[in-house]
């Protein structure tokens, strides 16, 4: 693909253009076609960036939406600021895509403001894509855009997931289910129960009903439905576990003999093996799901490499066409009445 | 302490009496001062009592509440069920605590039916104490009692927990945190952001602010409040996980070599030596706190040795007065207004 031009909000997150930077440069390194824009303070990015690269252009921008600033506020002062200067440049069609690591919920209130959601999706929701135990993948969505989810809006998520598993995941006749607290048909919230009676009688879906936490990596499902609340609760309470468990053989290095030693390294050799494709660091990146264009939400807390991971999140997306595959398959599958 | 009394609903849980039978027989093996009641079905508790003990009596009950019963359902068809005659034991003092497997919904139910609420708590909350990787506690509450919780909830919730920490876990002025999706004040549904300012202006509270998923076992609190929903598969995915890694060496089989064999060993013996306690069969049974006697529920798919830990929790409760103690502290901590 010729053209690939993402905007990057160099100034979002806790590590800004400490982690940002060193992040885009990887990516130019990885992605022959790739072009970057890196929005932000020409001072702070410069700091890091050794070399004038022919693939990154600087365009500065006046001002930092802050992490812990309501995002309705931040929204009404986001002129001239990173991420919104990052998203107009996806507004004027001179990026494909924006990645932020910034405040989700201005994030979320700027991308409907500027880039408009698709016809018939009554709210954008953050959506990733979970390994499974057995090397397999569940989508997983909303992870922190809808914190109040009714019903009408899990059978969306349902939706966006599907089309998701099915063009990316490449998942025939994708399996959904909706997390809640048990498996009989009378368990949970009301907007849970409601939301599955809709699954259960659109032939659009292959809903296989409730999973519960415990079954989230089980793999028994292709996409997971939540309300924004709970999955992000979910996803961190994953994510952090995850780490706990992959950095354990850190806990066992007191003994200092050769055996010991050996298998310490045998130890986090097998670990990495059976786990290391669900360290939260390689799918870093929640896509901003049932907008006209691509914007990617990275982990505030990421990494150079787990930003780098988001940066490619936005490439599969480009390059997959996603927004344009979403509204065609959508016009398929919601009645008339329901589009906007 | 004398006269240690507990009712079992024996037809709770996946496995009924073939669980719960060995359970009980452990349970008078390891406390000499322990009596307990089986309600159930003779013909299949028999099956699994080889010869009669001194301290285990059998109720005969003529019914068993399903599952996936409705709770207002089950309720209402309760009479002679094995749930119901285990609580009414209870109520008539015949027992000091009443464990059950069975469907929440109608256990919490017939619990305020039967057992009544504290003088001044809205609605009963189910707890558990989870452990945390620094060998610590967290009391965590609501599992699944309340799936929708408001914020004056969450704040008896709170003071129900802060009790429960410092007269079983004896910490004093224990540190409450609020489960929520960010750190920050504005972050979360608007019944913890009201919830969190009630606990910040009552100095009877030591709160630490909110806690996010991934720090669950960070031992950053000493109890976490959440809604039943949240809870629930909050809890539930940590328990799958965890059981994921703890058996994690069973996935590496394949290489026969001794040496091979010799590092699983230690592997295993090392995972258990810093997650061993993590391990969900260790901590099963979550109270019904809030009443004004003892309620523990154990996982429906409880196996022997969680279900021993469930009455463990039992006699434990008893022995620490707990119902007595959360009552008298909240009359030092509810303003008398706030009191039914």
């Amino acid at each position: 693909m010729d053209n690939l031009t993402i905007a990057l909000d160099a100034m979002s997150g806790d590590f800004g253009p400490r982690v940002i930077v060193p992040a885009a440069l990887q990516a130019l390194d990885l992605h022959r076609n790739l072009h970057l824009i890196l929005v932000g303070s020409s001072a702070e990015i410069n700091i890091f960036l050794p070399n004038k690269h022919p693939r990154l252009t600087v365009i500065k921008s006046s001002s930092v939406i802050p992490n812990d600033m309501k995002p309705s506020l931040a929204i009404r002062r986001s002129q001239g600021s990173s991420m919104r200067m990052a998203l107009e440049l996806v507004n004027s069609k001179e990026a494909q895509a924006c990645v932020s690591a910034g405040n989700t919920g201005a994030l979320m209130g700027l991308s409907k403001l500027l880039l408009h959601s698709i016809s018939g999706i009554k709210r954008p929701a953050l959506v990733a894509t979970l390994p499974t135990i057995k090397d397999g993948n569940t989508v997983i969505l909303d992870l922190g855009a809808n914190i109040e989810s009714d019903s009408e809006m899990l059978v969306q998520f349902a939706i966006m997931g599907s089309i998701l598993a099915n063009t990316v995941l490449n998942i025939v006749n994708p399996r959904v289910a909706l997390l809640n607290i048990g498996k009989e048909d009378i368990k949970g919230l009301e907007r849970i129960r409601v939301a599955a009676n809709k699954l259960k009688t659109n032939h659009y879906f292959n809903f296989v009903g409730y999973l519960e936490g415990d079954e989230l990596l089980s793999g028994k499902t292709d996409v997971l439905v939540c309300d924004g609340f709970t999955g992000n609760v979910t996803l961190k309470t994953v994510e952090g576990l995850i780490k706990i468990f992959l950095s354990s053989n850190q806990l066992m290095t007191k003994n200092k003999s050769i055996f010991a030693r050996l298998t310490r390294y045998w130890m986090q050799k097998k670990m990495m093996n059976y786990f290391g494709h669900l360290d939260p660091n390689h799918y870093n990146g929640a896509c901003l799901l049932g907008l006209q264009s691509i914007v990617i939400k990275s982990h505030g807390a990421a990494s150079q490499s787990s930003f780098l991971a988001a940066i490619e999140h936005a490439i599969l997306a480009i390059e997959n066409n996603l927004p344009e595959r979403i509204a065609s398959s959508l016009s398929s599958i919601l009645p008339k009445s329901e589009k906007n």
